[in-house]
C-alpha cells in the first residue's frame, strides 16, 4: 500500500458524496462529517493520523460530485491500492473518484482558481420519487424570465457581505469581495439547473444568492431590491438561504 | 373532487415509485405496500373504499417508472383535483403520474399487451454515491459478449418454468409459456441497462433471467447450460435471482 521513505509527498483526492446523512464537510462535534470519514479511513490504510485540507466546507446536506482535498505523507502511496482500499472502507454515500500525487506546493483550498456549484430547481408537476432528495421545488408562479434577470446581478466582482452568513468575519483578513464568473441557467427535462462559478464563495453564499433568485422568480422581490441589498453590505437586509439538499459542489478548478 | 351520479366508471393510474422502503406492490400483512398506500389515500379522497387492480405485482425493493392500475367508481372524478390530492397525500416515494377515465372494459392486468422491465448493471470502477441503491454491481471479470449471447436465448416463446418462482402454479390454469419480444442491452455511461419486453412475466422471472445472464457474463455458467435448463422446466436447476434493488418496471403497453 505504501513505502515510508521519509520523503514528504502531497496527495490530491477528488471526492463525491451524498450529503444527506452528514453534518457537512468539516469535522463537527455533533455528528459524522465527510472530512472525518476520509481522515479516519485514510489513517487506517496508512497506519498514521493524516490531516486533510478540503477546498472548502460544504454545509450539512450539501452534495458533491467533485470536492477536492489534499494531505501530506512522508512516503510513496500506491495509487491503485489506496483507491481500492479507501472505497472499500468508506460508506456507499462517500466515494473517492481519483487519487494522485501532486507537487508539494498544491493546496486544495489556496491553489483553487475557481469553484462551480449547481442548484437544482424542480419545475415538475409531479416530483420524481427518485430525485426529490436532490431538487428543490418552489411554489408557483415561478418566472424564469425574472430569475434570469436577477441572476445577472450577481455576475462580476462585488462585496458579497449581504449574501454571506457570519462565520470567519472575525478574522482580521476577512474580505467579502468575490468575483462571480458566471451564473448559467441550464434547462433540464425536470426543471432548471443554476450553475455558479466564482473565484471563491463565502459561507452560505450560493444558498443565499439562490434564495434571492427564487424569491425574485416568485415575484416576491424586485430586481432593484436585490441590487440595493448587494450595495448595502448587510446580511440582515437579504433573504433566506435556499435549502441545502438541492445544492451540489460540481468541481474545483486549479 | 367527484360527482356521485351512480354511473359506473373506470379510471386508470400510471404510477412511479421508489420500491426501497416497501414490501412490494401487493398488499401484505408484514408491511406497507404501494397498492395499500394508493387504495387508502384514494379512499380518503373519494370517501369510499376502492379496490385497485395493478398490471402485476412488483417484488419488495423493485421500482417502477410506469406501473399501471385501474379502479371502478360510480361517479365522475375531476382528473386534475384527484391527481393533486392523491400526490399531496402520498409519501415522496410514490407518485401518480397520470389519471384518466378509460372504457369500462379496460383492466390493468388483463388488457396489457406487453410489459417492459429494465435491470441496471453498474460497471463503474467506483460506484456513484447517488445511484448505488438502483444499480447492481457484479464482481469482475464481466463479459458483455457472453451476456449478449446468453440474452438471445430468452427471446421468443418458451415455457419459462425454470425461470419462475412458485407462486400461482397451484391454480388449474397455470401456464408458464411466455413470449419474450426483446432483451436489449443498452450501454450507459455507468454500465449497462438490460431491457426485457414480454407479453407477460412469471413471478420473479426477470430477476431469475438476469441472475442467469450475470452468472454467464462472469464465466460461471455456459450458454449450453442455460439452454438446457430452459428446456428442462425445473426451477431447481437454475440460478439465483438477481437482487431486486436494480430492477425497474418501465412501462405497460396496451
Amino acid at each position: 500500500m505504501f513505502l515510508l521513505d521519509q520523503t514528504q509527498r502531497n496527495y490530491k483526492l477528488v471526492i463525491a458524496y451524498d450529503g444527506t446523512p452528514f453534518v457537512g464537510w468539516q469535522v463537527q462535534p455533533n455528528g459524522l462529517s465527510i472530512q472525518e470519514l476520509l481522515e479516519t479511513n485514510s489513517g487506517v490504510l496508512l497506519k498514521t493520523k493524516i490531516s486533510l485540507s478540503g477546498s472548502g466546507r460544504t454545509d450539512a446536506g450539501v452534495h458533491a460530485l467533485g470536492q477536492v482535498a489534499n494531505f501530506q505523507f512522508p512516503g510513496l502511496i500506491d495509487k491503485y491500492r489506496f483507491l481500492k482500499g479507501i472505497n472499500a472502507l468508506l460508506p456507499q454515500e462517500v466515494k473517492v473518484l481519483s487519487f494522485d500525487e501532486v507537487p508539494l506546493e498544491f493546496h486544495a483550498r489556496f491553489s483553487a482558481v475557481s469553484k462551480t456549484y449547481a442548484y437544482n430547481i424542480s419545475l415538475e408537476e409531479v416530483p420524481s420519487p427518485f430525485f426529490y432528495k436532490y431538487r428543490y421545488r418552489p411554489f408557483s408562479p415561478f418566472s424564469l424570465q425574472k430569475l434570469e434577470a436577477a441572476a445577472k446581478l450577481f455576475i462580476g466582482t462585488h462585496d458579497f457581505t449581504s449574501f454571506a452568513n457570519k462565520c470567519d468575519e472575525g478574522s482580521a483578513s476577512y474580505d467579502a469581495v468575490r468575483t462571480v464568473k458566471r451564473v448559467d441557467l441550464m434547462p433540464e427535462e425536470w426543471g432548471l439547473r443554476i450553475e455558479f462559478e466564482a473565484n471563491g464563495f463565502l459561507y452560505k453564499m450560493v444558498r443565499n444568492m439562490t434564495g434571492a433568485l427564487i424569491e425574485c422568480a416568485r415575484g416576491k422581490v424586485e430586481l432593484d431590491q436585490i441590487k440595493d441589498v448587494l450595495t448595502k453590505k448587510d446580511r440582515k437586509l437579504a433573504w433566506m438561504a435556499a435549502p441545502s439538499h438541492a445544492l451540489f459542489l460540481m468541481r474545483v478548478q486549479y
